[in-house]
């Protein structure tokens, strides 16, 4: 297993395009497209949020319906949720004109948006910005991070991942690309994050992998724990490794599993530490507790607590916060055997044993909280699970961008 | 019914007094005492969080195995959470300090803290402030106006309500004190709040009227999502009204809920309104909801949200948010009906009109958002049911205290 330089275009036969459409924002790229030049098959996984956005309905649809695939086209600035049929027609002519210029059908043509809810999309600069995209296709490095920075809204950086292995007696590569970075507490799901692989493997197999998948990576990150209306996250398989097909959960599968989750762990990683505002990626270690779920559901407490986040983004050691959050996590767990620890560049250091205070350098912990990358482990002592979640600080920055993100 | 000036020392028999212990903070009062001059029912909500504070151990026992209550003591400053044994010591030394300087028992005197979790309590300060309590313990409307002061944390100003009425025969008067204003999701419980009545009411009924009133008051605020370890909802009646026992649900009862609902429900939008850092009060009303649960659950929903916290505070018509956070309630509903309002003393304005924008005007949204006290109403069009939750706005402020509170 490797990790490569690359993203959505990383994979064989992967194309892709960023371009100015001008849809809402001035000056930048604002709509990515992805084109897969042989069929490629889908899987997705989506919003769980009851108001769905136009695109969500779509690839919906099409990923459970259509045989293939061929490509998908993002735009950022407008989401298109809560646009009622009118915006589901334009959904559907976003596709259209994509079609076109690809010469493909519309059936074939997976759709993402990202950005202001109720607005609807300006048809014509879509149709504008789809001969561009066309135009613009590359199988490159370029086209691939061209396309990750259209799709970018309050993001402060692009985010990309691939990598490739052998299997099936055969180079297989995989790559993607996501945005985030408010609104994000997905749930089956995550903002718009696109995933191509050159691997041939069956439609059943994709999905499963997706699934199992999304459990440890983009259901574990959380900035503001709002759940978005487009959370949307595609893979796509093109077969043109040219590996023997993946048709059963062997070897190849495990190790395509194993690829997949390296590229969306540290997508979702990406994306945690981009969090709107945030200046610190904070990553929480749940240990030894008595379950699965509950160990997810115990870190999933502790980055969601925005009295976590300010701690956090104080470089405050205010560890009863974290008690705090474990304990109204819904787990139940006896809090006089939690042992706590925080680890950084700067350091670890043990600061809760059997659920009281050691006697902890406050200056250590400080500047252990004061690094760009915090981790702190929870030792439940219960049973044997682990879970692992990420999430960010709460800053002035966050209530900034929040407090007046329309205009 | 009438709403009276006054706190905890409204109803006949109850003296109160605040004092300064210096337990952590300098310079301020950071003790109370509530004390009924005749032994008084209780009852009590306390927090769901598995992480309990000793006080809250302590109260849950002594509410369910004690005949009767004679005092409150309170603290603010540190919390008594994740102290282990030695905390619970050093909290019932605290009930005992205060039983010896009033001729009292131990278990007749419930605990309630406030403040930093994981410190121990100063017992010697706790032993001065008790003897301080007691000598300035007074009926008047100063005594409870300065218990009021002393349970303060990060709140901008106390929290009290009193009313009173007729009920067999007497006049009846229900009157309480709370503190806010962090770490405020209650869940069957809230922070700290004592409500004393002159009530002449049996045990089960004062706990029965307690535990349904809270689900539409205490239990619909939220601040920051985050449920404590001290919430802590005493309620106290001494029978000095001397009216016609209340031993069923008669009008009589209902009377009673009434008035104690009138407190409540102010004390937890005093709550709500105080938020750390906010500077609006936000209230959410959802209507013809498909049961009072959704509706319920609806209604927080909206009023947690970070992003809407923060528009909120933006005075940025983002009503996108809204729809998006009853989306991921969890509630299940057609978008495509809901109507959704906004209202202040600026003016009353439709944004949403079955899932989509209406023509509204702008600036008027803007101009209603920027009072001090905001109402959104969402009508879902799915049944009669209805909700109300109290919350706030997400301020930079609120980064700033909760990032820095422990020094």
């Amino acid at each position: 297993m490797k990790i490569i330089d690359g993203g959505v275009t990383a994979a064989k036969g992967f194309f892709a395009a960023g371009a100015e459409a001008g849809i809402k924002y001035q000056g930048r790229k604002d709509m990515a497209l992805v084109y897969s030049e042989a069929p490629a098959l889908s899987a997705g996984v989506f919003t769980t949020n009851v108001v769905k956005a136009a695109p969500v309905l779509w690839d919906q649809k099409l990923v459970k319906e259509q045989p293939a695939a061929r490509a998908v086209v993002l735009n950022s600035g407008i989401a298109n949720a809560c646009t009622g049929e009118e915006g589901r027609k334009i959904n559907r002519s976003m596709a259209q004109e994509v079609a076109k210029e690809l010469g493909i059908l519309p059936e074939q043509v997976l759709t993402a948006s990202t950005g202001v809810i109720g607005m609807q999309l300006p048809q014509e600069k879509l149709r504008e910005g789809s001969r561009k995209l066309a135009a613009a296709l590359s199988p490159g490095r370029e086209g691939g991070k061209m396309a990750a920075e259209a799709i970018m809204t309050t993001d402060t950086v692009s985010k990309e991942c691939a990598v490739c292995f052998e299997a099936g007696g055969k180079t297989v590569t995989i790559g993607g690309m996501a945005k985030g970075s408010g609104m994000i507490y997905p749930n089956m799901a995550t903002m718009l994050a696109v995933v191509t692989t050159d691997a041939d493997i069956s439609k059943p197999l994709l999905q499963k992998a997706l699934n199992r998948d999304v459990k440890t990576t983009f259901n574990q990150i959380s900035v503001d724990r709002d759940t978005s209306t487009n959370d949307t996250l595609l893979l796509l398989a093109n077969g043109l490794a040219k590996n023997k097909p993946i048709t059963e959960e062997n070897e190849d599968f495990d190790i395509f599993c194993r690829g997949l989750h390296m590229v969306t762990e540290s997508l979702a990683r990406q994306m945690a530490g981009d969090g709107e505002g945030a200046t610190k990626l904070f990553t929480v270690t749940v240990v030894n507790a008595g379950d699965p779920e509950s160990a997810a559901v115990l870190s999933k407490a502790v980055i969601t607590s925005n009295l976590v986040k300010t701690a956090l983004y104080g470089s405050d050691a205010n560890w009863g916060r974290i008690l705090c959050a474990l304990g109204y996590s819904g787990v139940s767990f006896d809090p006089e055997k939690v042992d706590l620890y925080i680890e950084s560049a700067a350091g670890r250091l043990q600061l809760v044993k059997n659920g009281m205070a050691t006697d902890y350098s406050e200056e250590l912990a400080t500047k252990i909280l004061s690094e760009k990358e915090v981790t702190a482990v929870a030792d439940m002592k219960q049973g044997k699970a682990e879970a692992t979640a990420w999430g960010c600080d709460l800053t002035y920055d966050y209530v900034k961008i929040n407090g007046d993100y329309r205009s």
